[in-house]
């Protein structure tokens, strides 16, 4: 054991058990010294004598080089790699909302300690998608990144749109294959790829944002009737989150879109994820594989351990290149929406056409980015907001007429 | 100019030219002092200060940390790059018939010399391929990698289906967008591809090969026909370089190949290349992205740069891991063939369906792996070899039904 990293491993559930597997099962340089769990009482699958339930036995443990905190709860999670890192270790985490929440602070505690925070398994389950944005493109600006960032609502979706299934019975399939969790809010009201859009934020742009930055709209109240409408035009709704870069502001926003065959995530289904990047240079790349399961997310956290001990951490490299643009201003976004409200949020928008079927509104139309948020409250009310696929247009003001020809280069 | 990395480059022609313009337009921490190029006559657009005739000035320049290799002639970059090492620089090269053909030494010089040599343009332009395989893969084992990895061939396919185009026409287009050269026998014969492939065995699997243990075909003789007999079939005809690898040996071929839909190497259309990954616990992963252009390639070279700054290089994790199993020994595969000799190479093959139109002959059939260099014969004669888009089946050896159940367990 003398030659492997010892890891103090935090959290026993679906991504934790599948890396036990994986290093009990094949010899690779890692060995699990301990697992902290939260919950005495669970019944769980391997020796009780491999459980703590003290915290601060793995983060005082001077034989354990990486913490690799795989729980729930982001406030816990965040106080143990707070403290990992404060007593000397690496830390490899997937929780995206302790990250995206706290990435300022874990910079700096990086920073200030010399030792390595990664966290592949956060975003795009096991695409190596941050190490890409981190440190392939350290030296490369980028002017889109967008894709399909949670697994569950994916998975939601194809069933809806292949099986004919109403919302329900595909939000219990999902949950059935493991992928939706009991409470499945952070997937269907799309916090969970919020926070994963922040986490690429960061990297890709350098831009360290606030959740509420994001503009956000879920699959809670998606009708067989909406995937309907989608199929006439040929299309499927994806939950895409997509951040755009102009020249003066960042258009950024998770939501339900409309995609044809000619877009690559048209093909993206079930729990698959997928991300495409513009970049400067290399033009347009594009990457898939799956975005959660057992296995697949702890490959990912396998790879962040394989990074510690090739010396490797991100690089943050865009933090600090250029002044924070304007978020989601100038911009306008052609939106669906079906809704048996009159709301005041559709007086912003400028609508094309509109129908009704009994007491149903449908409205399609463009409404400006600084007012896409009121029409959360349509979705609120058991309504549906999905965007069209395309980058936002952008409206020239006239500052911006007079100084630069072209505001809008994307694609 | 002091905090930059000094940059010797060798080669001004299409990616060396894009390198210098990027470096020369964006303030990036790499800055080139001179570059070598072999012909003093040739014209070129930037002023003859740059250039030296004289590889010694480089090579022996201490100001300069890194020397980028990016010439044609495979032997002289050898020597190039060898002296590069041996001289204490670090190294960043596209040239794949160098790499995949001295790779054991250039292994051996890196660790005798301790500097680095980095080579991501070698293999499909612009996407991250072989960081993915060699590091982030590094502990995780892969049953197949299978992609598009040239982009002239596939430009030219492209064109041929979409516009119903003879190979010529085709042929000369690509010459024309810049991506085919004057003699395109590298490509249409599928050496590029076949010498990418060694270097995706070395990083992917830790097989040092020679370049005649590949299956190699190529689309010299395609004619509008095939590609009408695959659109019969719902099918394109791509170029694929594919190793699979089984319990007890590996299959390695690039072979014309009939794609259906389900592929998602169907919709890589154009200079465009495309990975597919399968890795034993992340399950399948797709990268896609340009294979050739000038700002792209450039692009690989960039993020090499890069990932020198980052102290990184490439793990060769895999080397050693395991003894090499054999090749192309105990498989078949499925092709279609047109020729017009009747030739003895296809006393081998299990033909399940022959026709003919005037003195042509088609067949589609089995052949055994261990005989399908035979009908290279074929496509030297004017002829042409497809493969159906499978991993070959394995034919069950008495000692193998004995010991393994499932000796082929790909998809």
């Amino acid at each position: 054991m003398s030659n492997k990293l010892n890891i103090g491993l935090f959290g026993y559930g679906c991504v934790g058990s599948g890396l036990f597997r994986i290093l009990r099962q094949y010899d690779l340089p890692f060995a699990i010294k301990k697992i902290g769990v939260k919950n005495i009482s669970k019944p769980r699958d391997i020796d009780a004598g491999w459980f703590t339930f003290n915290k601060e036995e793995l983060l005082t443990d001077d034989s354990i080089q990486v913490i690799v905190e795989l729980i729930d709860d982001a406030d816990e999670a965040f106080y143990i790699v707070k403290q990992a890192l404060l007593n000397g270790k690496h830390v490899v985490s997937a929780n995206k909302k302790m990250i995206a929440t706290n990435l300022s602070e874990l910079i700096q505690l990086q920073q200030q300690t010399g030792k390595t925070l990664l966290y592949e398994g956060a975003v795009c389950g096991s695409i190596p998608a941050l190490r890409i944005l981190d440190q392939y493109y350290a030296n490369e600006e980028l002017s889109e990144v967008a894709g399909i960032l949670n697994g569950t609502t994916n998975y939601i979706l194809t069933q809806m749109a292949d099986g004919d299934l109403d919302y329900q019975t595909a939000l219990q399939l999902a949950a059935d294959a493991g992928f939706a969790e009991s409470n499945p809010v952070m997937d269907v009201e799309s916090y969970d790829p919020s926070f994963k859009l922040q986490i690429i934020l960061a990297h890709a742009f350098g831009i360290i944002t606030q959740n509420e930055q994001i503009i956000r709209f879920g699959v809670k109240y998606i009708t067989a009737a909406d995937i309907q409408f989608a199929k006439q035009m040929g299309c499927k709704i994806k939950l895409i989150a997509r951040v755009a870069k102009t020249k003066t502001e960042l258009c950024v926003y998770v939501m339900p879109t409309f995609v044809d065959a000619t877009n690559a995530l048209f093909n993206i289904n079930h729990e698959n994820n997928a991300l495409s990047i513009q970049p400067h240079f290399a033009d347009k790349q594009f990457f898939s594989g799956k975005g959660a399961g057992s296995f697949p997310t702890a490959s990912a956290v396998l790879s962040d351990l394989t990074a510690i001990t090739q010396n490797q951490s991100y690089a943050y490299s865009k933090q600090n290149k250029e002044l924070a643009p304007s978020f989601n201003s100038t911009g306008a976004i052609k939106v669906y929406v079906r809704t048996s409200l009159h709301l005041s949020a559709l007086a912003h928008m400028q609508i094309e056409q509109q129908w009704h079927e009994g007491s149903t509104q449908f409205y399609i139309g463009n409404i400006p980015l600084n007012h896409a948020k009121q029409l959360t409250e349509i979705q609120n009310n058991g309504g549906f907001v999905a965007a069209f696929d395309a980058p936002p247009t952008i409206k020239l003001s006239t500052h911006f007429q007079k100084n630069d020809e072209v505001l809008f280069s994307i694609h």
